[in-house]
């Protein structure tokens, strides 16, 4: 679907649902935007639009890496949009041709942040607020807005594993960490690249457009600073979350040994000395002794207590 | 609350106690701070003072990363008080609009920083060393210096963990050298963009004001470049002891190890052995013998000292 | 094989398979293709074309890394062709000498990339399009391309090692991902040192042919920034997978040393006791009691209790 | 005690014991040491040099990061003397105002570097070749000499650890390697500020004096940089010898582990053949057997060497 | 030795093995090099060629850091050569004196690369090419040349360990990683500083001579970027050995520990039970009964095969 709004030179709104219709002579400045597009209307961005070969490619090849090109009449943003689905990633792009008097959105899935913002258009009154690159600011805005809750659900999961409030296994919190770590070594692919194309607006000279509300996309970038920052310090969290559980297990497993070994080395010399007494020898003198039995048991109890205290001087009992 | 001190043209000191009442053109400059603002005092930010909605959005919003905004006639700067409560780093954004005639403060929680200023400035008699900028100076010098005792309080708890000092369980050491390494993860995320925007300011040709008194802004900067490196060091540090830990624990469970399987070694053998001769059948000669019970006795010696000999050449009792 | 494509004034193409015989005065521009060459013809490119040494030099010796360097009348590029055969990445250099009217193609080993190219020059009509640089942007946008695939299977096959999906024994999975992250790091050792080459050649002054067909090359450039973030991201994975499997297992070591030890802490102290009673001394009151044998069995139950409810006390069946 | 020497116009040295009588007028240029003032001595910093409050306060808190700072007619040096008592660093700040016409040092404790460096300037009979940056060249220069000892040393101390040469007990030397690290972290934290300080001093356009023997200061710039690089490869080495160590006791506590397995598989099946025959049931036919002693040692010596071959085959005595 | 070749105003060639007899005024460039001096012949340095005191410490101080030092009419280089003696890496120090009309090589130990170089200068017909600072690239080339074969050593000596081809003992690969690591780690300290002197002689606006053959400095510059990349990747690789080798490890010990419960949770209740039918107690009941023995074993059978089958549904067999 292609869909057209056209800002007129005095300033009222048109819709128009076909692209075939729009005389786009009419126009102060139009926003056009592609929604999941078939094959056949993409014939319109290289013979309506005549964009550059190379962007027409980014937009048809599925998640380029966010960035912007300079072309002769306008400028080509590839941006990511992204949601979390059962622990896991999912990111859409979202192409913005901007140019002085046009912008065209191109997303190969429904886009809410498009929808919201188209619809705020064909409500506004005053539209001398407006322009294409404002459009394209009000959507960036949203985008990297909706960036937010998906690291606040992942802090939240962090901590809930740190905490295991949910008393779950370990090799389900394993797992899960994982999981956490593969979800922010995702976003960084994208919040990075994001973030350095901010900068790189705010610090070009192509963009005078920019250069006049550098104030907004500069509120735009300290988002993405901050949403990196995030990435890294959660990464960081969850390799010490990991390396903390790794020290506690080993500790246990020593705790464990330990038990085993003291149990074991009491009992394997009283064991032996009751086998000795045990065996079938015609001539054992000891078994004619009137206290054996108790003599025995006596020097077992001896053992017994020696080894005990031995361990403990050994420290096995801290 | 909204309070305003005045300095009139001839270096009069004037307190405010409402917003409403200001006659701002008596002052040759001001000072109001916006503390814990309730909703409908959050106005004056808009209607009378006119700042940016972007820079209102900031204060709004809770904890902005630390950074500074130019904007026409001032400049806007978020900064972070922080304060440490139960092992876990408490934070609170202090916001300040300073421009030629004027600095606003707005923070949502009490702020001792601020407290202590605005005290000594209504005690001043000579006038003529303050200005705006030199507000701002002596707050962000009090918030930066009370960082410093966090880092302390940091460093003697991780000397406790590492000397174990106080004779506590693994466990819960590693639930401290967690906790510390959070807090300097924290921490990490205010220092480094409050350095940073130190050194924004210093190399920045926007500011005239901190060119002139350079040096005050520059002692600020040390003091951040020296907390980065504290906790930069410091996380090092709790690598250090957590790994140290780990290695002790690998070569403890290796002894463990060691005790179980000479113990069990020797007396596994000598334990069959005394089985072999409590079977019950009719026909084993060596149980007639005279001396069968001390040869048997003699040759388990044996065994037992062969092992012990054969672990010793392993090396097992170093 | 030396062959030649010359492109005359009148944009005729004409193939020339015997570099001795070739006329290079006749053509606008052409195309030398240095084919696997012998030892006798590797003589033409210091007789013939009158390289410089140190470039031939790099021509000859093998595997070069990446990288371009400006000669007075030609510019000479170092690329690397990859490939994957069993687990392990071999590396292939093609050469390239890029001039005004010349481009000089230079490759140990048949390649594919040059043969295309090559053969839909000679298909092509309309040639005004074409020229040296055009040639090596379209060489090098399929040997760029190329690397995509190797990387997919790299990604698939550590999907395919993280989730074990084949049910592989432990050390073939850990020995798979040990060659994974070999051919990552091989990888790297191209990819980066690639993209370093097209981010020079961008932000060069000499090349004005790239100028000309700036967003060409910076399409490429694009290719390689996402490919060394994925081999980046890759390897972090990879490293994700081997520490998970670490935990996991130290996790389960911990788990069978339990039962072990429960196991053990049971059955030892009750067949030590069971020993006591098989002792032949001649006098043992116990043997005699009436209900002797079932006291003992009552104690020997009550004792696997008490070991029982003291291990769930210490949590070892959660 | 405040010690002052003064150069006169006829470069004649003249020693004053107190500041209080010194004609400062006399001289070309003058060196005064602070050495250990009294809080009353403290006050000649402000009153008779009349220095800025910032840096007087650096020089009376305890230990600043190394750094200079521009001040109008004056430089401020904060250097750090180092070193080692008993595995631990112990540092020292020195502090320098260096003007046209004086040097003024400062420390807390008494410094050998100066005093070597006051003796010489006291003994000395050709004082062209003297002025107060060549006194801060001198000192600074002996005080980055008497890095490497320290250096050396913990490189010794590292040598010493990895063989072992001393038969230290493990816990002892993970010890030991976890004091070398702390040292290491410690020193880096001195000689790359001082590294970045002489940096700037080179780098720096206030400061003629230094161009003025620019490769002076540049060759204590060089010790700085070996020093860092050293630095940072011992703490590499470091943790070499503890990863080393983890790997060599994971593979010594796998070996003890399969011992006692071997151990316990051989003779947990044979003392449970030996318990059958020793159970005391009327009706058992195999004790009745003429040869079932026999029989029975025959079929437990088939078990142990079925068992010794099946773990051979695993490679377990590899 | 201190021996010297001039080259005439007539292009001939004279060698002179003593210095005080050498009239450098015939001239147009000389060459002298400094083969082990003795302390006598260390005075040339000052008297004869009258070099900066700090460069002569440089020379005489063992081993610094590669590095170039402009002076007024000449530069010095000090270089590091690299042997490898039995896992160990050996460096001596090159240093290079390079004027207008002369070059001065010093070394406190046989080289063959300057040896080389000196003997094919005297052989040499055609010296028009030859210069000083020709002289300093040629010994400089070679120097780097020989830098591969001892990392190619190292990666043959990787490959060997990781596949353990030698089939040696786990200790003794452990110590070849760690003497392989520190090899690499010694290498990078020579070869990162060297590579940055290429970087500064290329980028330095002093070295005319050096902007005249560029290419050939620049062909250095390539060797060692292409080093100081392999010994990275080399040092990753020895990580990733290690890491694969713990992992592996950690596995194993698993395993081992899986058969030694599975073994004692067998063997230790059947154990129990035979040994309660040995116990002699007058009245136990089921000794009297006809089956009682193999009521018994029927029971123990029954136990053995419910242990394997819960240990079968833990995975364990896996
Ligand atoms: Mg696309
Ligand atoms: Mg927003
Ligand atoms: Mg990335
Ligand atoms: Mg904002
Ligand atoms: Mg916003
Ligand atoms: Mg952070
Ligand atoms: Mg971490
Ligand atoms: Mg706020
Ligand atoms: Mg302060
Ligand atoms: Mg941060
Ligand atoms: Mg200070
Ligand atoms: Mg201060
Ligand atoms: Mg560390
Ligand atoms: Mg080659
Ligand atoms: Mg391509
Ligand atoms: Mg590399
Ligand atoms: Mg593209
Ligand atoms: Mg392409
Ligand atoms: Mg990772
Ligand atoms: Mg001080
Ligand atoms: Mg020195
Ligand atoms: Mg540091
Ligand atoms: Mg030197
Ligand atoms: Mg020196
Ligand atoms: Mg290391
Ligand atoms: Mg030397
Ligand atoms: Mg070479
Ligand atoms: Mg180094
Ligand atoms: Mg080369
Ligand atoms: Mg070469
Ligand atoms: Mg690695």
């Amino acid at each position: 679907m292609i869909r057209t709004i056209g800002v007129t030179y005095d300033n009222e709104v048109e819709l128009n649902e076909s692209i075939d219709e729009v005389d786009f002579s009419r126009y102060r400045w139009f926003w056009t935007d592609f929604d999941q597009p078939t094959d056949h209307e993409l014939q319109h961005l290289a013979y309506t639009f005549q964009f550059h070969p190379l962007a027409i490619e980014d937009c048809i090849h599925r998640l380029q890496r966010p960035k912007l090109d300079y072309y002769d009449d306008h400028t080509f943003f590839v941006t990511h949009i992204v949601r979390e689905e059962e622990m896991e990633i999912i990111k859409e792009e979202l192409d913005f041709f901007v140019g002085d008097n046009f912008v065209v959105t191109f997303h190969n899935l429904p886009c809410t942040e498009v929808a919201q913002v188209w619809n705020r258009l064909l409500a506004y009154r005053n539209l001398e607020k407006w322009n294409p690159f404002y459009v394209f600011y009000e959507v960036l805005d949203k985008i990297v807005d909706n960036y937010f809750p998906l690291l606040y659900k992942i802090e939240d999961s962090l901590d809930r594993i740190e905490d295991n409030t949910q008393n779950k296994s370990m090799d389900h919190l394993m797992d899960e960490l994982f999981d956490t770590r593969y979800m922010l070594l995702s976003l960084r692919q994208t919040i990075n690249p994001m973030r350095d194309l901010l900068y790189r607006m705010l610090n070009s000279h192509h963009l005078n457009e920019v250069m006049e509300r550098r104030e907004y996309f500069a509120d735009i970038y300290d988002h993405l600073i901050k949403l990196s920052d995030m990435v890294t310090a959660n990464r960081e969290m969850t390799s010490d979350v990991r390396d903390s559980y790794l020290s506690l297990n080993s500790h246990q497993t020593n705790n464990v040994m330990k038990v085993l070994t003291i149990i074991t080395s009491i009992f394997a010399p009283l064991t032996f000395i009751v086998g000795i007494y045990g065996m079938n020898f015609e001539y054992i003198p000891e078994l004619g002794w009137q206290y054996g039995y108790f003599l025995t048991l006596g020097f077992m109890a001896v053992i017994a207590v020696v080894m005990f205290l031995w361990f403990r001087r050994l420290g096995w009992f801290k």
